[in-house]
């Protein structure tokens, strides 16, 4: 039985998490890596039957011109993120690649971001409807020009100013209309990007705190179009260990009086950070985890600093001050040390393969049991870690057994 | 409604925990300190009816001659572990306690735990079989005294050196035929009280590494008399931190490539732990938790370090080292620096309070549910932290589901 | 001999630093604490003959009315700064010296210090010069009341806003027709209670990063009344720290690429520095150090942080990611959990001795060789600690050789 | 003028740190690397006129058969201490330098060290006096087939077990006489090599714990033969932090209660550590600074452990527990993340440069100058870093004066 070849199209492919994410599969088709960092390999997750790396195809789009190899071998040399001889083994399939990646939009990034693109993509003057039919076209091209069955969508892009998604219309057809009758709008790219995929009927995720398919509207066009998505904001690291530890603290009845959490690094995505209103989206993403998980809302400090010499590599150093019996004070510090492409990357595969696995299986809306993927994700409440894990779990179980009945 | 009286007795009366858990006890009778650090009062534990703090009687069991009041300025002087104030304002009521506590056992100690011991104790010249009655017959005194109903007995003794269980008898009347008739065994004081406790249908909680309730013949002995118990070790900081962390990495399939962890502290326990038979209790208990949430055996190094300065704050430094999607190595380091005695005591009530109420039930054996307490549950294989949670939670519903029942 | 009684006036005197400063003095008279943290009690400087701490009399100005008890207990149980036994036992003496302090002055120190103040400094009309002249009555009194031969004020009040000292008068006879003339000023309230003290010949210790005594105008003050004065912002953690870590990297030629400190505490100086006016003062002072002592300008970050659960502990993370041989990245990284207060009154009692002694020896203008104690050194190129102390030793030397000869 | 032709002859020349040294000479020649990390180049030293990387010809003595490029890959990939084109830019030289390597002597290194010799190193069976014959006629040989004026002669060895240096002769004539008469010694191989190397008139550097040249009858050499020298063990990374901050603690008069610092690593030196023998050697060095610097002796603790996955870096928790004024506690905590051998290289070269200028100078015995780059300096008492650079700096003006003058 020859498998179904599937597509996977990464916004924001010339990043460092979409380059690693790139790479990486190369390297596990030609066996180069083993599968360390990779959660859909766990033996749990053998009864879904998930697709092979051979059966992906990539493509993408980005506001920058650049090259696949070439930002790799900058993760290589200036982050140390991983050797560039990996980078010279792969350098067929990345310079092929970069034949399938499109001019992307700009519509609310921001000036940061805004300042990063590209000349031409500066200055393309656009109606939104015109925006979505060129993404759009895009996708319909990589998809006859590859034969594929299915196409997931990916965002990976930097994190855009936040919206007031409140004054946003609350049903897919208003904002339809608005798309369609108005020269401007208030809605982010991350959002033209999740409704040209989802109107096509394609799984569709947000890897990152900008808006994407989180606006109720198009929430209502992925039902409509029997897709499925989710989101928002990749579980990495210091928020990954909040989401452990909170719990802990909970279940002992030691109460959090503060918590302080102070994240340094100096890749692209950190640039984009350092400016306020970028920087907003993700702080408050990453602020949510310990209200819920704790049960009240302890004083909580969560900077996010650019520091150029670290690269690729995130520092984060938490400090949390809690009350044990008799209200005797006491500290937990950590530091974590992670790269975070390559902490994100393989979270991206997983992802792409889980949510391939819930289109082929008819699902469609929010994919709630990808939870222990996200910061924030959307429509669950759970943010403790292992609850969500075991979510994943149970949707594990009920697939693999509707696999196996007539 | 007049509910019954219920005696908490301690091995290790005059230890730091137990000064700490008596001393609170009276201070939440008082109204005196607040729930912080006991985790039976989440509200997910209020079907059960525990016991209030005005239904214990306290009384015990220890090999050194001492006084609450003067172990517990010691607590609040030398190492700041709480205000002394505290210790004046329940000063009547320790006074009162000490007339309770009765001279322990000594056999098979080691010789660090029995130079702490009152010349009275050391010199003693017992057959194992009359240290047992005596121990009984303490417990029986204790109970008749008070009226009590129940009596739980828990070991807060310090670490004894391990004891090969392999070569112990298997049945209850082979350990019982020995104890009889041999004037010597390998039999550490711990498993005297395990015995003495169970066999008068006492419940027993081991709240140390040392052997208590663990050998097959004591767990019959348990059955035999339907009673309960449970241990062992219990689970505090470090592990516990381990407990939570170690499923995380195994969930995002990253490798642990080597876990170290140095713990340094200078209490009374640090001082028994620096000899290095007595040490090795406690080493090999901390570090099973790592093997069993992981599912394979990275390098792992686990020092305890006796520190006179830093009295009963036990500080702990761990360094994770674990390798990523394509082979990147990461680290993450923690430090933990809690006050031991005051991290221990609100699980001793808990422990006394979910025993008593199991007891109450009808329990009978190992209270498997309660391995969220223990660093090395007895019978129990799941050492996620979580995990345990919810064996007790499950517990708390099936019991409070079974008292509305007719 | 009867040793000359001198007096000790200090502005912000209900303070966490004042109040340790002046306790710890009680306790050091009746020997309740031991010389730990006095570096003047260090055997290299007895032979400067330094006055006993029976010979200094305290007074003070602040702008809020309090009382040194309350404000020790405050810091003794909420921060658990030191024992609460120890304020019982210095009650009285306390009591006493409340009566030796004075209303301030609220010129220039911005919203945040002025909405601390008491409603009747903060409704008072007055005339800047009237202001000094208020300033030097008080201290006039104090002096006369005690007979004093000499009194050394220090300023310890919350930090101030920035001023653009450039704009300032550069002579005295300026600063003062401006001060006579005009009913308003940019001139802050420490640079008021210098010109009080110094007009009047009085020695002067600016121990914040207020502007104090660093104007020119004011140090020419100085040297025509003959007095002496030093500043600016007591080193008393974190940046002391920079100041031997930061030669070590130089001496080894690794090249710091980036040093990031990120400072956290909850104490009233905290409040104030949670306004962003007033911690640019502190920010820069504390950035000034890497400069200076590794001879290049690494990227840089200094932030401070109100956690209102720390008190008067100081929290600081320090990462410091440097460049060695073959251009390897490596890191150090700190953290210092010292008590505020109780860092920093020693060194305050330490100044008033030395300052004191070089006044007796007839030394005016900047006494630049007391480097070592401030984070800015008025008038000193050198930020390397141990050449810093050895700028005071060869003073000592000086100074003690000069007592010897005739 | 051409500047002569200079030896550096390597004990250990395939261990780590002789590779990392040997690689960076070679990318220093070739413009591959800046001057990071290397001491001798900081402007201070200039008018010294040290020795070019060009003058510099390499050779040495190791008991293992391996080669330079292989040994520096290992570096490079297991360890990422640098990076691997780095390798490959220098592998012509560095198979060049594999000729001049010859074989070692394993008298007294201990059965850990002596596991990892080449079989024909193991089973020599030498008298000692022939040993040394052998040594000398390699150098001789190296001196004469490269016309070198000078050789410098370092030992990088591995640690080898303590000797107890009281029963050793104290004079030369009775050590020589013992090494010709008897077929049996206690000397250890370090010491071997330094008479080898003395005896011929050649400067020796003992960069190890391991005791070297420290004998007195060995010092005594030294003069005789008008040689300079000193030792012992390179001051790297945690016990360089030692001596610049115990001074600081000093000079606050803040009393260290307790210093503990555990260490970890995994390259071959940890694994010779691992043998609680060896490890011995190195940790009474480690812990000789802080009661010099102090001047008492704080509890102290010192551990090395191999930990395999680290490889080549050391990574260091101190925990310092220290009292402040009013007897409050306090704590600093540090961790330091170094590569071991790239920390270590560049002092190799650093003291090279500067051995080969005193001997230049005609400077003969201790070198005591040179004590900011030994843990344990022979013959110096003064621990604190800074002022032991004062004193490097001290020699470099006498060196310059004496230049210039006629």
């Amino acid at each position: 039985m020859t498998q179904a070849r599937t597509g996977l199209w990464i916004v924001g492919a010339f990043g460092g998490v979409a380059t690693t994410t790139i790479l990486g599969l190369i390297a596990l088709r030609k066996g180069l890596i083993d599968q360390c960092g990779l959660a859909s390999e766990l033996p749990q997750f053998e009864p879904l039957g998930l697709l092979r790396w051979d059966d992906w195809v990539i493509g993408g789009h980005d506001i920058r011109r650049s090259s696949l190899v070439c930002e790799a071998r900058k993760l290589a040399r200036t982050s140390r993120a991983f050797d560039e001889s990996l980078v010279e083994n792969c350098r067929a399939e990345l310079e092929q690649i970069d034949q399938s990646i499109r001019m992307g939009v700009l519509w609310n990034v921001g000036p940061t971001i805004r300042a990063l693109a590209d000349a031409e993509c500066q200055t393309k003057a656009e109606h939104p409807w015109e925006s979505i039919g060129r993404l759009q076209q895009d996708l319909h091209e990589f998809r006859t020009a590859n034969r594929l069955d299915r196409v997931v969508v990916v965002n990976l892009a930097s994190t855009e100013p936040p919206v007031d998604a409140a004054k946003l219309p609350a049903a897919w057809t208003g904002m339809a209309r608005l798309l369609r009758d108005s020269a401007e709008t208030t809605l982010p790219a991350s959002t033209f990007y999740a409704i040209a995929a989802m109107d096509l009927g394609l799984p569709y995720v947000n890897f990152t705190p900008s808006l994407g398919s989180t606006p109720p509207a198009v929430c209502q066009l992925a039902e409509q179009r029997g897709t499925c998505h989710m989101g928002q904001d990749g579980k990495t690291g210091e928020t990954l260990l909040k989401s452990v530890l909170a719990p802990m603290f909970a279940h002992r009845n030691l109460q959090v009086m503060s918590w302080v959490g102070h994240n340094i690094f100096g890749n692209l995505d950190g640039r984009v950070l350092n400016d306020p209103v970028n920087k907003q989206s993700k702080v408050v993403s990453k602020d949510n985890v310990l209200r819920h998980a704790l049960g009240y809302s302890p004083q909580t400090l969560v900077s996010i600093e650019y520091i150029e010499s670290l690269g690729d590599w995130k520092t984060a150093w938490d400090h949390i001050h809690f009350r044990g019996f008799l209200g005797t004070p006491m500290v937990m510090q950590f530091t974590w040390q992670g790269c975070d492409s390559v902490l994100a990357a393989p979270l991206v595969l997983d992802l792409a393969r889980f949510v391939e696995r819930a289109h082929r299986a008819g699902e469609t809306g929010l994919l709630t049991f990808l939870a222990p993927f996200f910061k924030s994700p959307i429509g669950v409440d759970e943010h403790n870690f292992e609850r969500q894990f075991q979510m994943l779990e149970s949707w594990v179980e009920r697939t693999s057994q509707a696999q196996k009945s007539p």
